[in-house]
């Protein structure tokens, strides 16, 4: 992948996509004593940059693909973003969900079009039931974060993110299935000499984590994680990217995602999901190796349900 | 008050207030079928439009009146304005707090260095416990609404939004006080020549309702409101304002106030407090009745107490 691609990329998807706002907090910014930028995703489209991966991968395919349709398996906003995405092309959208997926994210895949098929919530479940799909309807299979078109598309947030502000020191984005990670780093070598990328990730499936370690994709053990965005694994097109561009994955804990979104929600007044906060809890924790830094942080989401939050 | 000194106030306070952003949303624009602009002052410093007036009636004392501080009574966030805004003018401010006040709020007064003097909460308990610090400390008293200095502060933010939005049609402020819709409907009669003001009320402290129907202020039989910042009633100060500009006030009932306030939540990704969704509760009730019009909503504050939502 090379820069060209991604502005390519980028152009195709625009009129699509939201050029979310970047905000900043004076009190925040005393508390970690740096400046922080806000790449607000939780104000994209389907609420999470997700659209973005997604209207890529299906602008990707020939006309007869795009007739066939397309199916994805998904714990949520990548759901909703590829019935969106494919809604607005005229597509039809096969969505495999695990049982135990939000609610309030179930509904919305409904309402943007998308189609939804029920599984067991393990990774063999949702694969099997997604070949399936494919073998019955001849549909496109587009996985939410282990494919080039996907993680180019998640890249155009960051890239979005370097044009407003060149000068950023680092970039913090959450860790789940790699897809945004893996594009925002593309991002900054696309476009800054300096800028490193450093994620987060929860200790309840630090998957990407110990991968970084041991050189290798390793699987969750349990995902028993609020934030459950990130409760999927790294791929083999993203991990080879995240090993040679990531520089560290700090490990946050359930209360310290909690009280990260806490402090985002009291001070900023934005809504951004568990998820999301997994991203800052880890600039919280290490802020003394950030001081005086200027730190991009890709807010990947607001789709919580409200009537189910941990405060 | 003339259109200028609205734009000297305005011109005095900018350096200590945040220009708010106006935000859209297209679904909500396609569920009222109309387009709606959101001035959202829930991103205002201490998170609401009061410390626009508390900024601009500080900086009108004399120096010497500066010297003996400020002290105002109120149910939240005049004074963690007035708080905010002496503190930044290093001034002291002395503020009266009903014992009933949220938690949250109550710190914040704290944290932004005023002093929390608490009453009973009643307009009668408030007033006296005013009076007594301005009699032993020669403050001087500030109140949240009723003041000519304050209604000024307070209509520039319908001032920022007309200047964004000059076409606007009809501007909807929720009421309590009175200050925020009589400094609006200023802002709209210097700034427009057509856009007419409605105001948003609780149907259980609906003071401003039958104040515009008998022509003279009405006190609120009760208060029992989950919009706490509107459970004040009209003064002397903005009352002629208001009853020579403002077309028309919607009550809406307690249910009506927390769906709008999870519409918000959930489709716009902001944190608003009840008392802000009053104003869309009001539009949504009546939304036949401004079908294709281009309306503004002033988003008057976010400042919730996360662990006491009505979700």
């Amino acid at each position: 992948m090379t820069k060209q691609e991604l502005k390519a990329c980028h152009d195709r998807i625009k009129p699509f996509i939201h050029n979310t706002p970047v905000l900043t907090s004076k009190l925040i910014n005393s508390l970690i004593n740096a400046e922080l930028f806000f790449k607000c995703e939780n104000f994209q489209s389907a609420g999470a940059y997700k659209i973005r991966g997604a209207t890529n991968a299906i602008m990707q395919l020939s006309k007869t693909e795009q007739q066939n349709g397309v199916v994805t398996h998904s714990s949520g906003n990548f759901a909703q973003a590829l019935s969106l995405a494919a809604n607005r092309l005229n597509i039809k959208a096969y969505i495999v969900m695990p049982s135990n997926s939000p609610k309030v994210k179930k509904n919305a895949v409904l309402e943007y079009g998308g189609e939804v098929i029920e599984c067991k919530p393990t990774i063999e479940a949702r694969q099997n039931a997604a070949d399936q799909i494919v073998k019955n309807t001849g549909a496109t299979f587009i996985h939410p974060s282990n494919d080039t078109d996907v993680i180019l598309g998640q890249g155009t947030a960051g890239l979005e993110l370097l044009v407003e502000h060149p000068d950023l020191d680092v970039i913090f984005c959450p860790i789940g299935g790699g897809g945004l990670i893996a594009g925002t780093a593309l991002a900054a070598n696309f476009n800054s000499n300096h800028c490193q990328i450093f994620g987060g990730e929860p200790l309840e499936a630090d998957d990407a984590y110990r991968s970084l370690i041991s050189g290798k994709i390793e699987t969750n053990v349990s995902t028993n994680t609020i934030a459950d965005g990130l409760r999927t694994q790294l791929g083999s097109h993203n991990f080879p990217i995240i090993k040679a561009n990531v520089k560290q994955i700090i490990r946050v804990s359930e209360t310290e995602i909690i009280e990260a979104m806490r402090l985002i929600w009291e001070r900023m007044k934005i809504i951004i999901e568990p998820s999301s906060a997994v991203a800052f809890a880890a600039i919280l924790k290490e802020k003394e190796k950030f001081k005086k830094q200027k730190i991009g942080v890709i807010i990947s989401g607001g789709n919580v349900d409200v009537n189910n939050l941990p405060f």
